[in-house]
């Protein structure tokens, strides 16, 4: 293959670069094609602007084996890329009588019939496959040209991705027909990379001759990424890949909390599960974060029995037991109200384990004494309380997250004792 | 200028490419810099490649008056964004004493000793004004040639975005000098694109003279966004935008939420404050979704009580006085269950208005008479209470955030009489 890079995108949208929305395409497509071994390369955001859109397919076909456009295929008027793609490829735009109909019969399944703009969803490049949409009423397409794929698929994600799921996955696999890069991700947590480098160093070291090892921090540890430096024979990079584990358990012991992507809060749920043991959240400042973020993952009603946003003072009272006079003597935000909250769950959950954070989120109701940032977070278990107080930094978004994790951090270490 | 674009962004990490991260620099950045009137004309995602991150920044040199790199300027070995660059610009790096000296005070003041890995992140290309960096150890850089100014940061955001905040906007301020473009988004929700279209036609095809009128689809409805198309007289182009703002307030009625970028729950929390009501909330499959939604927006304390995710059957019973009766006889995803769960939490909380979700998020546990995304969601006020199920389609996060929508959807109809 002549092409230096293997799959690109551009992701049409002005609304991307204004900041109105967040990309998530780049993340859903690289995970997609990692799964057939195919490299995603380059990500492109561009304006809605038909010469920009039109010369940026045009260059990066010169590059890339495929490329995947989104969004701008709606029907009105600011919605060019079939156009811009069109100038692109040198070719011009046919009505396509049939994705007309289907279009029409979309309309009329929900008793509705299509506006005259909706008409022009149903112009493709000649010589173009159309890619079905089952969720919306504009179809993609995909078109093969000097050696380079262009597949087009509007912008909202839950039409794009079973349409690069289905249709744009199975090309991309018939033509790259790839061995899958062989790549593993150990995620670890409650140590931060300048800890970590010095402990790792050498064993990174010694296996570099066969992997690319990259450390990624995040919330709250670090990701130890291997990733193959060669399409090798995969049985004996599995097995080098087991050795490298071994060696970074040992050194990390269990501050390496799991492997590939699944998430802390997930690896938390499964110890519980495994241990046959239950948890009952109670949250304050965090309103529902931890709750949300333990529920993310299906089954976590096995462990899960009630999480109780007590965010009024009353509510504490009402729900949770706290007493009337620790609120009035310490206040919401105090160790002695995040640990009646902690045991108050837990007894009227009758849960193994009680989880609860108090604490002000910010960015207003902060005072000298008691800080914005400043949260209590506590762990009950048949053991008693364990009550920690730290002044997290940061803004609103990033402070609760951070005692979401480190709240569920204190489960982890008493399930594991790291 | 003879420049074809304001600024770009260049974002390095092969995490961002294989799906391990998802970006979220676009969308600070674009925001960020439209608020001096800056656009962020496009944006790169490219892997940790010395020869690419050097192209791409010597290629968009020529375009761009100003790019910001970020990521890959830690202290391991496949951070090499530093080199990149300088081979970009044509440059060696030297090393600064004063930056080592400052990283080597930031590791004391943890009581902790730089690594000699370290000593790379004091290395700058000769002339760059560094960019101090108050939560981490990897200093920026900026520098201009050619006449485009090139800006390194490093890749964590709380790192970033007070550097760009600070040191880079005031830098982008004094290069472009320029009027804020003018640019307005009305938000509006419980009405589709393919309806409004029709309705909203001849009022966007009014103003096209001086505004580019673009409408964009959210989770909950349609936002439509106004840009002026020329630098004009801003106090004119606000009186043509109020004249827009009455005209669609007029066909759409409440459907129009709210404008600029306050969130839907934060305009369901202003109008509960403004009315001086409350709302207690009782979560089933939605695990606490809608209190971190609600939360998420500062001053949420003055209407929120409590938010009590019952996922266990017990814990219906017991926080919201589902009754064991009604559990038994139609399961927790029922209208009757859905019912008890509104009124309960609105009972127990002493709260205007109970919000209650109960249903199947999926992937397991559907069956055939209740499948996957089957929900019961429901208001309770003083005139009772109102229940509603729907089988909302997608994956467990989508359907979690549908639920969570709708049932918002709910309370802001009561509260407006769309």
């Amino acid at each position: 293959m002549a092409k230096t890079s293997e799959v690109e995108i551009i992701l049409v949208g002005n609304e991307l670069l204004k900041g109105e929305r967040r990309d998530s395409h780049a993340q859903f497509i690289g995970n997609l094609i990692g799964t057939i071994g195919v490299r995603l390369t380059r990500a492109h955001i561009v304006p809605d602007d038909r010469e920009i859109i039109g010369d940026t397919v045009r260059r990066r076909m010169r590059s890339a084996r495929a490329i995947v456009v989104s969004g701008g295929l709606g029907p009105t008027h600011d919605d060019i890329t079939r156009e811009a793609v069109a100038d692109g490829l040198g070719a011009s735009l046919e009505f396509r009588e049939d994705q007309w109909k289907w279009i029409v019969g979309v309309f009329s399944r929900f008793n509705k019939t299509p506006h005259e703009s909706n008409k022009r969803q149903a112009y493709f490049p000649p010589g173009s496959e159309v890619i079905p949409n089952a969720l919306g009423t504009a179809p993609g397409f995909m078109i093969e040209k000097d050696g380079c794929l262009v597949a087009v698929l509007p912008g909202p994600p839950r039409e794009l991705r079973p349409m690069m799921e289905s249709t744009v996955l199975d090309k991309l696999q018939s033509i790259f027909r790839r061995d899958p890069l062989f790549t593993e991700t150990f995620r670890t947590t409650g140590i931060g990379e300048s800890d970590m480098t010095p402990k790792v160093g050498p064993l990174f070291a010694n296996f570099e001759k066969e992997f690319v090892v990259s450390s990624l921090p995040h919330l709250g540890g670090v990701d130890v990424v291997l990733t193959a430096r060669t399409d090798g024979d995969l049985k004996k990079l599995k097995k080098r890949a087991d050795k490298f584990e071994a060696s970074l358990r040992e050194i990390l012991g269990a501050h390496v909390f799991g492997k590939g992507t699944r998430s802390f809060q997930a690896v938390v749920g499964d110890l519980l599960i495994k241990r046959g043991e239950t948890l009952g959240v109670s949250e304050s400042l965090t309103g529902g974060l931890i709750g949300k973020n333990l529920t993310d993952t299906p089954g976590s009603s096995a462990y899960l029995l009630a999480d109780v946003v007590a965010y009024s003072n009353e509510s504490k009272v009402e729900f949770v037991g706290v007493r009337k006079a620790s609120l009035k003597k310490h206040g919401a935000v105090s160790e002695v109200v995040c640990r009646e909250m902690a045991a108050g769950i837990r007894a009227r959950t009758d849960a193994t384990y009680g989880l609860a954070t108090t604490g002000i989120a910010g960015p207003d109701g902060g005072t000298k004494e008691k800080p914005v940032g400043l949260t209590y977070f506590g762990l009950a278990s048949g053991d008693g309380e364990e009550i920690r107080h730290r002044v997290f930094p940061g803004d609103r978004i990033t402070i609760r997250e951070r005692v979401a994790y480190a709240t569920l951090y204190l489960l982890y270490r008493k399930l594991t004792r790291v």
